[in-house]
């Protein structure tokens, strides 16, 4: 539970705002690298955070993230001519390029000196990971880019997508970190086990039925959370084969970026990183990386198609269920079948945080044990939005290397603790591990 | 004409408002029965005078009413499953039952005890008339169920629908209550004796042409208004064969119903409650019933397609006609057929009500002798609100059997006023009825 | 660049702004006079600088435009029938003729005078060059009917026709005094000449080759403006033959019309005129005339389909290309044939005023030398505006022959200033011409 005014902090991210200044230390995705698909191609149109831009992709590949409106006469450079070198005006001709210089100014008579003294706000761009990443804030506080893995690794060894979701990116990226729902809202409800199997189907974890047999039978996870220099680990505790725990362990990663619990050693890991649009909507850039071998055709099929972290989406990015369709629920198959009638585990999802409304209000709900995540989350990011409107930077943002983790699932004896798996897994506590395998193609971490 | 401060006081009623108190001291329709068909059937969606809910039916039968957020997280509960004895949240899975009590938090290790702290707000409901009706204000005040006659007849006795309505409840029943419009915006313009009929084909008034004609001739009713315990006797005179008149007399009853003035002895009576769903927008429950007889199948299939204050609706009770496409009026229509150029008795009152804006300015009108019934209406209800401000409960609230009244239309001398027709007819000058004539079956006054 | 006091001044024009009693000092089309085609035909809703009307046509064939709600219940006389003499409110039958005068209270009875004690407000009305205009100002200021040639002329010498457009009235104005920008965003970019010309067909230039290639080969024309008593003559000078000058002349008549600057000698003239009909959306009277001939039958086909000033639109005057479809641009006509990608010079105008937001923000542009125009219709209208807050009557508006204005296009030695071919060509340097030739039915200057 928060207070209102906490509630407040933790959801507004407008310019100002002391969440949006958080926010604004660090690089955020601000659209995928395949909405900007050709050199001198089509501007695209960014809203985050509550402020407008305008995208383009020059002669040189490189990418510009600029104000939208001219400085002649306000004019949406979105109707712009991308031409060499840069982005004309449509409306009398001014030109900039991606760092948002003002290359020419036809309409001015020759022996005017315009050009030098207009410039578009220009934000500082790094492609990575077949996203484009933008930086918001101050230049002299512009951090290193971090080493978040599935921007490291060769293309082939990840897939992207993104997702609209109708709702205040805090509660969207608590229920990323929230691993008890799955005993819930994602789980089968038939009797026989072809049909508990197939309602699964689009769950990562249904690969798995053992594991998902455990989430239906012990609906109660005890948790620990390991904090660490980028966020921190959370682990969840179920009951597995006698004496064992089967455990379920997620990362959350300043400030926006969290990973699911699913992956064993070898499987794929998935990712979502929470990117508001406004105060009522936010952009889910998912991802699916494994550090170990390509993503295969047939798995990027079925995540084109929605699976685990990824929706079934228009064109546009907008999941096919959604908030103006009830999500296609279907009530009989949530008699008989699922938990939720609706299909799809991003869906499912987006339906229960759509569902707390536009911005939850955290004031009236009553957390328990399998909330600690969320507590911490709101603990860590609160404190850190606190300490910059006091003066101190961010400590993630300096520390780069510190967001090389790696999180998942396991069974270990009870005995066991979180620390102790983190360690023999990964080396240690905070999932962190010192280098990825990579081939020598990736160093440069840059996708296209 | 009212003040603006007036205004707002008759059409505000939200949570705290002045009005709004005084309708939280009466049942009211939230539901027909047939949006809840089943047991453990989907939940449906409520909004009543600003206020969220979700409904169920449970396993046994029984309704439930209940703020919409889980208390846990927010969830909202439209998305859970109906199960045996309650309903459970799609995010953890804890389970509420019709009266708000907290059955289940599988997700809270054993030991601790949640479900005892934790209650959902839950709204006294009765199934009454083939609809919901619920309580919303404090439990000390809750009033006994009124005596209306359609909820205590036999089912086959009665026909009820709904429409949506947008506009403001107070300018809707107004509307209801002014009879002298009949002259005007139902009335044809049709020449042709056939036309003339034909043009009121929606009409229930249709059955007596007479009648029609009279309504026709004489525009400007005398309006007699005799107050009563539960509400208002409200008479119009116009001119019917020499030395008659024509009286029209309709009921309004606190806080929000009204009785049409159409029912010579055996026909059908109409009445209409107009629930705010919020200050620019209102379910209207319609019911037609007959005390002496069922309502035939033809009737009921003429009912469903539109049939006096039956609406022409979609299957989410919208009706077809209505403020997006301008009622699909039809000027050539106006010109020759009807006055307004809109099919349907009801939808005619709609247009009209909901062009008086969504709030209408009563600062700018001009009431004329025909209005007494509306001055009438809005005195006693004012007064009641402005009363409870001061801790004077309403008395209406108080005497349930006071509403078991009737009216109509009838012809009689000149000579005679309202108060005696009405002993005449009913025994009182209210219309009260001592009793009614029903089956056996018909005393517990539920309907399923 | 304005102050944000100053944009706010000249972008609003609700009842009571400064602005808004500046416009109400003069007469402005409300209606094309096609949209009341017939006597006693359907009333029409206007909405004009924020405020309501209904607009009906008489039995007389005269024109109302009244106050929307009727003064007994507040029933949208909208929905009223257009009947013999007046409009009568579908309500109660309160009937009013085109002057607000109530004809009939027939639900009041005899003897009770009410008809005399209620008025319509009802606005001056004169229907001239194929518009119904209106006056919204206070009684004692109405000025005469302005001089506006295509007004006088008879029918057959004019087309014209009208487009909604979604931006504040005063930066769509801008936009077309604006003679810059043809340089730019009506320009083709094609290379080859046959696509050259193929891409500028909506354009009225296409009839002059010459001329295009004049403004696409030199895009910093040089601008001298001229004052007059109605209004202002802006001139741009490109380069054309050696030795030459291509002048390109343009009128701004107060408050918010505008005369297109091609039409050499024999051409047709265009004209807009921007009518608020709130603060973020305007009807747009375009208007095409020949002082000298008819317009021809395949002209007004060309018109109609779009071409110059005219819009292609829908039968509700909204065009088919605009904000809601991004102007259907052609990205890939965009790289290829045109500047912007967009089919027609109306929509090209209306994309990029619209893309200034829906209030230009004029606090942030950078103006230049070819922004004269701009800057001194601002100095112009702003300064009337604020006269008038201290009591200083508009000039414009009680001259009414000073609006028999032209201009155009003109070839002249580089050596001639703009006022030295004003003269020459029209006789003075505003472009004023004494005496229009007319054929002697025009001279009643109405249309109907």
């Amino acid at each position: 539970m928060l207070s209102a005014a906490d509630n407040d902090l933790l959801t507004r991210t407008a310019a100002g705002t002391p969440m949006g200044q958080l926010f604004r230390r660090f690089w955020t995705p601000v659209l995928l690298a395949q909405e900007l698909p050709e050199r001198d191609g089509a501007p695209v149109r960014v809203r985050v955070m509550g402020e407008d831009f305008i995208a383009f992709r020059d002669s040189d590949g490189r990418v510009g993230v600029v104000e939208p409106h001219c400085p002649h006469r306000g004019a949406n450079l979105f109707w712009g001519r991308n031409e060499q070198g840069g982005l004309r005006c449509a409306f009398h001709g001014w030109k900039f390029d991606v760092e948002g210089n003002c290359l020419d100014t036809p309409c001015v008579p020759q022996g005017a000196n315009y050009k030098n003294s207009v410039k578009l706000r220009a934000l500082p761009v790094e492609e990575r990971g077949d996203m484009i990443w933008a930086y918001l804030g101050p230049p002299e506080t512009k951090p290193p880019f971090p080493a978040i893995e599935f921007t490291m690794l060769p293309a082939e060894q990840r897939f992207v997508s993104k997702k609209l979701q109708e709702c205040n990116w805090a509660q969207a990226c608590e229920g990323g970190l929230d691993t008890a729902h799955f005993s819930y809202l994602h789980m089968s409800v038939a009797e026989s086990d072809e049909d508990f199997m197939a309602s699964m189907a689009r769950s990562d974890a249904s690969i798995q039925q053992e594991r998902i047999k455990w989430m239906r039978d012990d609906g109660a996870p005890r948790f620990t959370v390991i904090p660490h220099d980028a966020g921190l680990v959370i682990g969840g505790a179920r009951q597995a084969s006698p004496g064992n725990l089967y455990w379920r362990i997620s990362q959350f990663l300043m400030p926006n970026h969290g990973y699911t619990p699913n992956a064993f050693p070898g499987e794929n890991y998935h990712g979502q990183t929470w990117v508001p649009i406004d105060d009522r909507s936010c952009w889910v850039y998912c991802y699916t990386w494994n550090p170990e071998r390509p993503i295969t055709q047939a798995e990027r099929a079925k995540f084109s198609e929605g699976f685990a972290v990824h929706a079934e989406v228009d064109s546009g990015w907008k999941p096919l269920r959604n908030r103006s369709n009830d999500y296609l629920i279907d009530r009989t198959d949530q008699k008989h079948r699922s938990f939720t009638g609706i299909v799809g585990v991003s869906e499912q999802d987006a339906c229960i945080q759509d569902s707390q409304g536009y911005i939850a209000d955290r004031t009236r709900e009553h957390l328990g044990p399998t909330d600690l995540g969320i507590v911490r989350f709101r603990q860590l990011i609160l404190g850190a939005a606190k300490a910059l409107v006091d003066g101190t930077e961010p400590k993630a943002a300096s520390l780069p290397d510190s967001y090389l983790v790696r999180c998942g699932g396991a069974v270990v004896d009870a005995s066991r603790t979180l620390s102790d798996l983190m360690i023999d897994r990964f080396g240690a506590p905070s999932g962190h591990v010192g280098a990825i395998k990579t081939r020598s193609d990736a160093v440069a971490g840059v996708s296209s």
